[in-house]
């Protein structure tokens, strides 16, 4: 029931320290994921491993096992910390070097995970849902990896943080509506859902996946088509979904309601949804 | 005459390790410079602190020496190394602490340098000049910063050394030249030499600012203007800049050869230049 630790086969129960020559320290040159436990068992654990090899793929980093090795390997550590709800932390970084832009592709990629204790969010999370703010989308255009390097995204959020807000909405130069700086973002307008299609300007979530499965199997009418912050502005509802922000309401944008200011019918139907599908219910 | 590590105050003979919960590790979440020494002082170390203060003010970290501070602490630390003739690397990321994307202002910054020694390159280099590629630039809007989140970069250079280049020219969608993945760029066309205004799109080099004094003492005339992929392409004469790359010749391009393919009269006359003023001649 505490944080336990894991680099390159080795488990601590402090955390460990790296070499400053490590790749992901001079260049930020690794990827991750971040999974949930529900009772013991990490959700979509799949889902996140197939991630992880799409990101090392657009990033050029060999990964020293096969999906099935990961597999094993994180959900071993994950029973061996004995949380049985909690959140994992995976980081592959591309192995340490002498400093020098161009890597070998001999390197030794650098595993580190955590686990640490998660508890479920009160009630009220959920019924008062929470503020974001917009900011400009100046990102790369390689959002679909899943990177460590995320100052972009660590700036945008703390700007909403400052601002007394949850999250910040990414909005790009054309008005087009990507995600938020760590999830995914959804809005209802007219009864129809919508979420921007998964190219490159977003990181495809493993949430995002399973919500717009649920809202199918609820009969809900769902497009994934770009939009723009008109659209978002006048939306009846608003919400955000990641691995650990499951699915959460949002209900002011910038300082203004999202319609009467309370967490939306088809928001609350699929936090209902994901909440039973993670706890398997 | 060896390698030499600084972290946090302390000096060490072999590279230190560092905290898996620095916010360099999990997030790029720092900045850095990169000087050099001649005859024993590192050049333009005024020059390269100044940078370090503006990168810090773009990410929002405070840092915890004033500017003459630092001057003394890395001339102290390079003096320590006894490397007449080194490479100094120094990067501040933001601390250390449980990962969050947004951060405390209380965190203490983790400061790392070394100096590692740097032979003068053989005469052939500036002789031959080198080959580079174009490709796409999709960096984010903040280039500005000297930030260790530099994964696209590496992307790009590591895509011209399995091209058999020595550096890669970003190009925007638009058909703007910013510069390489890790230097500035200058073309000279019709005996007038141009580089891109420092704006968001590239970083603002010392070797760049200095060459630019250089080229206007020897009479060259100069305009930082924005120029296209054509400009380029078409150019009488190729050079990138860097504080590594000092002056260096670009003789091939997606391999098609600049002018004649060897380094023009203006190439080699600020050669010349930046060399002496380096070394005090």
């Amino acid at each position: 029931m505490s944080e336990l630790y894991y680099l390159n086969g080795t488990v601590y129960e402090e955390e460990p320290k790296v070499s400053s020559q490590d790749r992901g320290y001079n260049f930020g040159d690794g990827i991750y994921e971040v999974a949930k436990g529900y009772d013991g068992k990490l959700f979509a654990l799949d889902d996140h491993v197939e991630r992880l090899f799409k990101s090392a793929s657009y990033i050029d980093l060999r990964l020293p096992y096969s999906p099935d090795e990961f597999l094993k390997i994180i959900n071993d550590f994950y029973d061996q910390s004995g949380n049985p709800s909690a959140v994992l932390y995976l980081q592959i970084t591309r192995g340490a070097a002498s400093r020098s832009h161009t890597y070998g592709r001999d390197l030794k990629p650098v595993i580190f995970m955590y686990s640490k204790p998660a508890e479920d969010r009160p009630i009220e999370y959920y019924q008062n849902g929470f503020k974001v703010i917009t900011v400009h989308d100046g990102r790369w255009d390689m959002c679909q990896a899943k990177t460590v390097s995320l100052l972009y995204n660590i700036l945008a959020k703390q700007k909403a943080k400052d601002a007394g807000c949850r999250e910040a909405i990414f909005i790009r130069d054309n008005g087009e509506v990507t995600e938020g700086g760590s999830s995914n973002l959804f809005i209802v307008k007219d009864g129809i859902l919508r979420t921007r299609p998964a190219d490159n300007r977003i990181l495809s979530g493993i949430t995002r996946k399973y919500v717009i499965k649920l809202a199918r199997e609820n009969g809900i009418i769902f497009k994934d088509e770009i939009f723009h912050r008109e659209d978002l502005m006048t939306a009846d509802e608003v919400f955000i979904t990641g691995t650990t922000t499951e699915v959460s309401p949002v209900v002011e944008i910038d300082g203004k309601a999202v319609a009467d200011g309370k967490p939306g019918e088809i928001t609350n139907k699929l936090i209902r949804s994901y909440h039973n599908l993670t706890r398997g219910l």
